[in-house]
């Protein structure tokens, strides 16, 4: 059983495919630009990718989007991490944090799939709060200045993808759409 | 002369109308909600509402896309600026430009012009610095941050719509299509 990925993101790719190939599933990248909506949902994001995407490839596949959402800075970076981690990166953050003593931030994911007759999106959120410093050198963008409320003692930086991906937003959403997968799926991709 | 200018930002639309009053073109305002792409370019951000709106109401209409971006900050906020401003604001780009020598910064603006045979992109742009603190009730966003090269006395804040629209992106960006506007559709669209 397969499933095309569509993103240009290396890390991305590789939590997926720690987490679907447990589930059987063989995942292959699809890295083609893709147009991104400006929007404060990234259900409406992945979404509106996956469908422009699939209208060019005709073939089923997964797009993903996801935003670290911070309290203290009214959901800043939000669905613009990537542009954010980009330009200010962690640092850029942790000064806008100096002196906040709110540190909670939740960050979450959607996957959305779509095929010719099916469009379904599946989400996972992790809570967690904003570390005091940089820890860690896994992971991508800000995984090393967020730490799980689930596993309160590291950030995401300070696990491996295996460990991640058992807290993670991302984890999350995707077991939620390998379950829905394997289950409707398994004829139809069964190659 | 009248012009359709699809935005949903007052502001916007007050400085379209000062500018453009001047060369006898009236301001429509076309307050529907747009599909915004996320893109570094907002002359691509602009050029797809823009295209995207047309099929809608099919009527030549204009967008507007702007972006501030600072040189120490990498760019920063750029053109997910209405975003910034509405999550860490002024005091979130003051926090991040604390003891930072270099201030330069520069506001862009596209108008994108769209009918049914004629795509057409205008830019201005301002060069600037950053100020120390926020200064002036004028405008709107980043204005009471931004002081223009072209007067360096003041803040954006600090000026008055027309006085604004002499140095201000969109104000030249506004002209550039004015001037094309009056020249290649005076006939078309007077009505």
């Amino acid at each position: 059983m397969k499933v095309l990925f569509a993103t240009s993101n290396k890390g991305k790719l590789e939590e997926a495919k720690a987490v679907l190939s447990k589930y059987g599933i063989e995942v292959e990248m699809l890295n083609k630009k893709k147009l991104e909506l400006q929007s404060d949902s990234i259900e409406e994001i992945a979404k509106h990718s996956a469908l422009e995407l699939f209208k060019e490839v005709k073939t089923p596949l997964i797009t993903e989007d996801s935003a670290l959402s911070i309290k203290a800075l009214n959901g800043f970076p939000g669905p613009y991490s990537a542009y954010v981690f980009k330009t200010i990166g962690n640092k850029g953050i942790l000064k806008l944090m100096e002196n906040k003593q709110n540190r909670e931030s939740v960050f979450k994911a959607a996957v959305f799939f779509c095929s010719s007759n099916i469009q379904k999106c599946f989400v996972g959120a992790a809570k967690g709060k904003i570390a005091l410093k940089e820890r860690g050198r896994f992971g991508f963008g800000f995984d090393p200045i967020f730490i799980p409320d689930e596993c309160p003692k590291k950030t995401f930086g300070e696990m491996p993808i295996e460990e991640k991906s058992l807290y993670s937003h991302r984890g999350k959403a995707m077991v939620k759409f390998a379950k829905w997968y394997i289950k409707n799926y398994k004829e139809e991709f069964n190659r």
